[in-house]
């Protein structure tokens, strides 16, 4: 039976493709421990469970395409914060900062286009590219480095008369990079001088530490009419699973073109809308428990990490994500092993190996991304069971002698 | 500032592009019946709006990518109402029927492949296969012939080296068309022989009228491995906003495939889910009942609009919609003088002009779709404000001497 060739270019997603392995455990009783999914345990604000409770429809109908226009309306208030001006129709909710992305892959490029990305990155953008059928373009971030933005220079040597966009992460998944003004301010330029784009996915905005200050690319007016902004309330508010995200742009020509997308698929979820308006007037304490949570977490990963005999990891400024490198052949094949052969007390990890999250073939084999979304006791747990898994992959797999 | 030239190729919905100007009439306090979009004004059933009231999660957390597993195990009972077998591993929950169908064609077509459609269709197709760069090869049935299925034989001319598959939508918006077991057959035998898969869209599964039987393509088990199945609660429990489908299939290869799609666009939203799972719990004389009202509004409207001097259609056997031919130039710009410079005592109809439900360039250029998705009093106060405003275009706008 044949089934078209492109589909079988598609990856099944690092982050969720070994999952019936950790079924497969669960069932044997094991406990796993998910840090391969940047699902949190921060419970979602309870006024956003209350407003799914008081849903008032009673008839569950299409919405506009644009999104609920209450939902557009109140979003402005939000960017305030962050001293953002945006206004309801520079809004496309979507569902999901997935959707977003999507969007502005389809409505800059055409087919055998390029976006250039800093790499490691979010791994499933490569579906959304494929899907677009836009080639991504690496330039490559070191681990060595910190994953520190490369130079500006390295940017430009990739553009072509291909080139369509630029895509960031910031603060950044899967590396915990922030860019700082001067560096997006640099892009911004560059993006002018060759008249393409820059999309900037901001999903993780609330989400920096060491004091650290946010910029975000919404911050630079003279440049706003070749900017695509990427948001989404699912990390914010921790609910992931209502995929409510919003496609923010000053440029209404790439906008009117994005709706043409939006209404192909008719509207976003809508009761899904109704709990992100609530989520909205989530007091500001909220994101502010939540920031040092992810702070705490970060840190005793880190310590945690850096304890591990041939571990290496830096530690990320924002987001909660980190890429560490592992003593071993491949981080896939130790997943797995993670999953199949190995418990510690009856407990394991499951990570999400790197090497998807480069276009560049053969860097990454060692690394994994680890999310740092479940509590300190969960997370002394699974850096136990990875130092004995290590031990044990190593001396039973690896055959070392350590 | 350069889009993609793609893009600019992607139509703006037929089904809501004019809704500016209903926006607009609206605001100068005109009542506009809109019968452009098939949105039921029929009551979601309440236990579904009670299953939103006691959602029980505190974090609205990311599912599984192929849905939540409760509800996937829940569908079966569904179609064993319809005396078909579908086991939940072979069911793919989607983000509306809107994303099945856009997996479907990543799934089994590559780029510039074609898929064979009997036209006018469910014009939105037409932006699913833009997105994967689908051709519609269309096969037309004849407003004349009441929109019957084409010989067989036509469809076969179509067949090149590049046909992925041939796709219909049973019972058919937005003729009303149902195939038969026999229709289905022949096609199911052509598929199998030149080796292409076929894809039914059934939504409308429920809404058949004058006592016609549906038949459904997952009825043939011996051709099940080149049949998908698309589906959805929208039209079923009237809750199109909560934007859950279904792609049904019981090939594994093409399952396995179409989950890396839904894998990268993480899952399904949740509370939805939550929604439909208890939608399938609703009564059958629901279903009953809402399929008599449909029949009843059918005829009311065929009624009415066959008093209208030059205004054709034929009686649809299904869904709710059906087309209507005018007596204008150019049934876009007869909506258009309805929702802007016209109204019959406070009132106005949005309709969808039906020339992009066409592959084929100038058929459909006087037609209409209407979705009866309104009570019979409010369809009654439609169809006068048709025959009133029929009538002032022809004198005003078209100078006819009627």
């Amino acid at each position: 039976m044949h089934m078209s060739n492109r589909i079988s270019s598609f990856q099944c997603s690092p982050i969720r493709r070994l999952s019936p392995y950790a079924r497969e455990a669960a069932k044997r009783g094991i406990k796993v421990y998910q840090l391969n999914i940047g699902q949190p345990d921060i419970k979602t604000p309870s006024q956003v469970i209350d407003a799914v409770h008081s849903y008032g429809e009673t008839i569950i109908a299409y919405g506009n395409s644009e999104g609920r226009q209450e939902l557009r309306e109140a979003l402005p208030a939000y960017y305030k914060k962050f001293r953002l001006d945006v206004s309801p129709d520079e809004i496309l909710i979507t569902t999901g900062g997935s959707e977003a992305l999507q969007f502005a892959f389809m409505t800059l490029c055409d087919p055998y286009d390029e976006v250039i990305i800093p790499e490691p990155y979010y791994t499933n953008v490569s579906s959304f590219a494929n899907i677009a059928m836009v080639n991504l373009v690496p330039v490559t971030s070191k681990f060595e480095d910190g994953f520190v933005l490369p130079d500006i220079a390295e940017f430009e040597k990739k553009i072509t008369r291909k080139t369509g966009a630029i895509l960031l992460c910031s603060p950044n998944n899967p590396t915990g990079h922030i860019y700082t003004a001067e560096e997006l301010l640099q892009l911004l330029e560059l993006v002018k001088r060759y008249d393409i784009f820059l999309i900037v996915d901001e999903v993780y905005r609330e989400f920096c530490y060491d004091g650290k200050s946010f910029s975000s690319v919404l911050a630079f007016p003279e440049y706003a009419d070749r900017v695509i902004c990427v948001d989404s309330f699912s990390k914010r508010y921790s609910m992931c699973g209502s995929r409510i995200g919003a496609l923010i742009c000053k440029n209404q020509d790439v906008l009117a073109s994005a709706l043409k997308l939006a209404q192909a698929r008719l509207c976003p979820p809508d009761i899904e809308q109704v709990a992100a308006l609530a989520a909205l007037d989530t007091d500001d304490s909220y994101l502010v428990e939540v920031q040092a949570e992810y702070e705490k977490r970060r840190n005793f990963i880190v310590e945690g990490l850096q304890k591990i005999d041939g571990v290496k990891c830096s530690c990320p400024k924002g987001a909660f994500y980190l890429v560490a490198e592992l003593p071993v052949d491949d981080a896939e094949r130790f997943a797995v092993f993670m999953l199949k052969d190995f418990n510690l007390d009856g407990e394991t990890v499951m990570v999400a190996p790197c090497e998807d999250f480069y276009v560049t073939k053969g860097i990454g084999r060692k690394q994994i991304r680890l999310a740092y979304v479940l509590n300190t006791h969960d997370l002394d747990h699974a850096v136990k069971c990875l130092d004995a898994g290590l031990k044990a992959y190593r001396r039973d797999v690896l055959k070392e002698t350590i």
